[in-house]
């Protein structure tokens, strides 16, 4: 059977449903569309675990805070269902702007805590637009599992923490970040970049490397460990945001590394915000 | 069968699977216990619309924004139990507070807007304790309807709200308010009124009869109507806290009485407080 779209949730709950009575699990994986081959990691996962898996493409405007981000966003639906069902998915569910927000909601979820620092301190407004539309997005699908990639670390997080405060009845699921050959994370935004930031976008790869070797290597100290990172990116036209090394279960900035970490960065090239993480556990 | 009463959500979770599994409609009706008439209404309506009735007894702390009042709340669980039964219930779900807080919540949700006036006014922080609570619960017994009184109108539209918003899969039903034979309507905190104070009680409900009367008889000016409720209250030892004549849709008050409206009081009876409200559509 070829893939089935769905743009109102009334007709995707109906079709759930039937999939539900008949006992099925149903694995989802939220997008924004523009997809490459770390959402078709996601996918394949939730086909290998799930009986059926629903792919929702939504650019959700609320957790864009600045409105070019938004409008540059790329939209390609067309071949998102291609990649879609070549992955194993059954459904695809793409509703519009009005269909997921008929008014301006009065109702959202804040995560507090875990959305200080890291994208939280410079997105303002960003993880209350995650959390709010991922929680309406697994009301309306009512997974039994649904899967988010490690690249997006804080999202995972805060979805994590959603879940769990709110006993939201879905296990998640984290899938590793897919990175190209060179070792840049792939990203819907890389596509967006030119031939020559595209060529030295993966420094925030070799940045966050340099950084965890040293941890391996018994540096204990964030600060410098922080600063072979600095070192790998100091030639390089790139305006880092963000490197910070964080405790892993709550997300806060550490000194001495005695817990495991995230190692995270957010750097703009040009006018692309890119961001990659990496754990280590000492 | 009599009823069955769990205090672990992993329990109830798997005791509601099986009904779900079978096809039956689950009912649910949260309360913070100390049940009286008015509850036992909520109960008796699910009951009849749904196969199973589930009833949850628990004295939310996060929604007291006054410690005492939290401490000297009634618990009654073992009355609430009978009369849960005799209404209906299959099931009662008494969760500790470690059950549904096993470490405070980073996540929670607001509802803007709606809570603006009325109570949101006067007890910061208690709808969004309403409110992530009540969505703790809907996701935890998951059921087909959950019923709520109009004696808390401003806690029924915050909940219709989340639940439009959020879209949380549930029909909310909302069941008329319950009242003692002298008007005065049931409250949990009604039993904490000594002699006097519950003598002078259902001068609450008539301030709001004088209002409703004033408007069936032509007055549209708000603060004008408002005065007959100031007039039947005036010598009583009331502390009026609030008398709010609102848009029945976004609970913002009104100068004109043109659109549906809600007439609502709280006020203070020594140190009790008690709330009543009644409807009105030009």
């Amino acid at each position: 059977m070829s893939i089935r779209i769905f743009q109102t949730i009334a007709e995707l709950r109906t079709a759930l449903q039937t999939e539900r009575m008949a006992g099925r699990s149903i694995g989802f994986v939220p997008t924004m569309g523009a997809l490459h081959a770390g959402h078709a990691r996601l996918i394949e996962t939730s086909a290998r675990e799930c009986d059926i898996t629903i792919v929702s493409v939504f650019v959700n405007p609320t957790q864009f805070n600045v409105q070019s981000d938004f409008d540059r966003y790329p939209r390609t639906l067309e071949t998102d269902v291609s990649l879609s069902e070549s992955a194993g998915a059954a459904i695809v569910f793409a509703p519009s702007d009005k269909e997921m927000y008929p008014e301006p909601l009065d109702a959202h979820v804040d995560v507090d805590r875990l959305t200080e620092h890291l994208c939280g301190a410079f997105r303002p407004g960003h993880f209350r637009g995650v959390a709010t539309v991922v929680l309406k997005l697994l009301n309306i699908v009512q997974p039994s599992r649904a899967y988010f990639g490690e690249k997006d670390a804080q999202q995972l997080a805060v979805i994590r923490r959603l879940v769990a405060d709110l006993n939201v009845p879905v296990e998640i699921s984290a899938v590793p970040t897919v990175r190209e050959a060179d070792g840049l994370a792939m990203s819907s935004r890389n596509r967006r970049l030119p031939a020559e930031e595209r060529r030295i976008a993966p420094l925030l790869y070799e940045a966050l490397l340099g950084v965890k070797k040293a941890l391996l290597e018994g540096e204990n100290d964030a600060q410098n460990a922080k600063k072979v990172a600095f070192s790998v990116l100091k030639n390089a036209p790139i305006r880092v945001e963000y490197l910070e090394i964080v405790d892993s279960r709550d997300l806060q900035p550490v000194q001495k590394i005695n817990v495991p970490v995230l190692i995270a960065i957010a750097a703009w090239l040009g006018d692309t915000r890119l961001i990659d993480n990496l754990t280590y556990t000492p």
